[in-house]
C-alpha cells in the first residue's frame, strides 16, 4: 500500500522508470535486498539522493537491512501507473513504428500496442509483429470504438502536426512523441528527440576536459 | 566568437539542443530577431530561465532589441560542437539502425554516418540509405583505419554488454546508447531509453489531477 503523503517534483518522478529499470535487473539476477549504498553505487546517484527520492513515496528503507527489492520493484510500479494496462496506438509503420512495435519489453510493462497506422497502401493490411497495420484515415472510428490510452507518434515532423487535430479528437490520454515536432495537446506530450541526446552527446565530447 | 567565462551546468547544457531546434524553426520561418518574452511563450519556459541559460554563454541578447536569431542558432551549434562535423557508426542494422541512418536531419547538424555494423550474414554486404553494412567483427579493425567519433549502439540489450569491450578498443570518443543496457565506457554515453520516457508518460498520465 502506498501513501503519497508529499506533491512529488517532476525531476523525481523522472528518475523513477530508471530506479525501476535497476531494480528489474537485479530481481532478474535473483538480488533480494539491496542498502541504498549498494543502489548508490549501480546506479551512481547519491545515497542520499536515493533515499530522499524514495522516502517522497513513502519511504521503503529499513535501517540496518535496506531496501526489500521486489516490494520496492513492485511499489515503483504502482507509482508509474503501469499496472493500468494501457492500450497502445502507433502512428507510423516505418523504422521507428516498427522499432516500437517489435520491442517485447513494453507488453511486460504492461503496455498493449493494438494498432499502427499508416497511410502507405503498400503497408496498409499486413501487420508488424503481429499488429494490424490499418489506413490512418480511419484512426478517429478507430479510436471512438477501442479507446486506445496512447499514441505513439512515428511519423515526421510535418505528418505530426498535421495529425494533431485530429489525435486531439482521439481522446488520447498521453502522446508518446517520437517526431521532430513539438506537439501541443491537451493531453500529455513525452516526446522522445534523438536528435536533442546526440547533440548533448557532441556537447559533452566537447567539454571533456571542464 | 564565444568566451566562456563559467562553467556551465549540466541541466543548462542539457537544455541547449532545444533551444537550438527552435531557432532553427524560427530562422526557416524566416524571424530574424525575437524577444526573450516570445521565446519564453513559445518554448514554455520562463523568459528569466532563458536570459539566466543565454548569459551562461556570453549573452547574446541587447536590451530592447532581443536576440538575433541567426547568430544565436550558429552560436548555440558552436557551443554544441556541430562544427567538428563528427563521424558515426551504427551498430546494429535493425529498425533502429535503420531509422538512424534514414533520418536526413542529422547529417544537417554536421553528423556523419559512415557504417553500419551487423552480425546477421543476410544484410552484410548490403546498405541502408547508401551507408554500407560491414560485418561486426570487423568493426576493430575499420575503427583504427577510420577513427570514427561516435557509435550509435542500436542492438538489443545482451548484445550491447557483449560489445563493451570491443568498444572500449575502438577508442570512440562518445557513444549514443539506444539499447536497454546502461552501457559503462571510458567515452561519455549518451542514452535513448525508450522505455524511461514511456514510464514517465503513464506516470504523468496517473497524476494529472495532482
Amino acid at each position: 500500500m502506498i501513501f503519497l503523503s508529499k506533491k512529488v517534483p517532476e525531476v523525481a518522478a523522472r528518475r523513477l522508470p530508471r530506479y525501476y529499470r535497476y531494480l528489474g535487473d537485479l530481481l532478474q539476477n535473483g538480488v533480494t535486498r539491496i542498502s541504498s549504498a549498494a543502489l548508490s553505487e549501480k546506479m551512481k546517484v547519491t545515497a542520499s539522493q536515493i533515499r530522499q527520492d524514495l522516502n517522497l513515496f513513502g519511504g521503503f528503507g529499513q535501517r540496518g537491512y535496506g531496501y526489500d527489492v521486489a516490494e520496492l520493484h513492485k511499489s515503483i510500479g504502482e507509482i508509474l501507473g503501469l499496472n493500468n494496462h494501457y492500450t497502445i496506438v502507433i502512428i507510423g509503420g516505418g523504422n521507428v513504428g516498427k522499432a516500437i512495435a517489435n520491442y517485447a519489453g513494453f507488453k511486460k510493462r504492461g503496455f498493449d500496442i493494438i494498432a499502427v497506422f499508416d497511410c502507405n497502401r503498400e503497408i496498409i493490411g499486413k501487420d508488424i509483429n503481429g499488429v494490424s497495420i490499418y489506413d490512418i484515415a480511419d484512426l478517429e472510428s478507430f479510436c471512438e470504438k477501442n479507446h486506445p490510452a496512447i499514441a505513439a507518434v512515428a511519423v515526421p515532423k510535418s505528418a505530426a502536426l498535421s495529425l494533431v487535430g485530429v489525435m486531439d479528437r482521439c481522446g488520447f490520454k498521453g502522446i508518446w512523441n517520437f517526431s521532430h515536432a513539438e506537439i501541443e495537446c491537451s493531453a500529455p506530450v513525452e516526446s522522445v528527440h534523438m536528435s536533442d541526446s546526440l547533440m548533448t552527446l557532441s556537447y559533452r565530447i566537447d567539454n571533456m576536459d571542464d
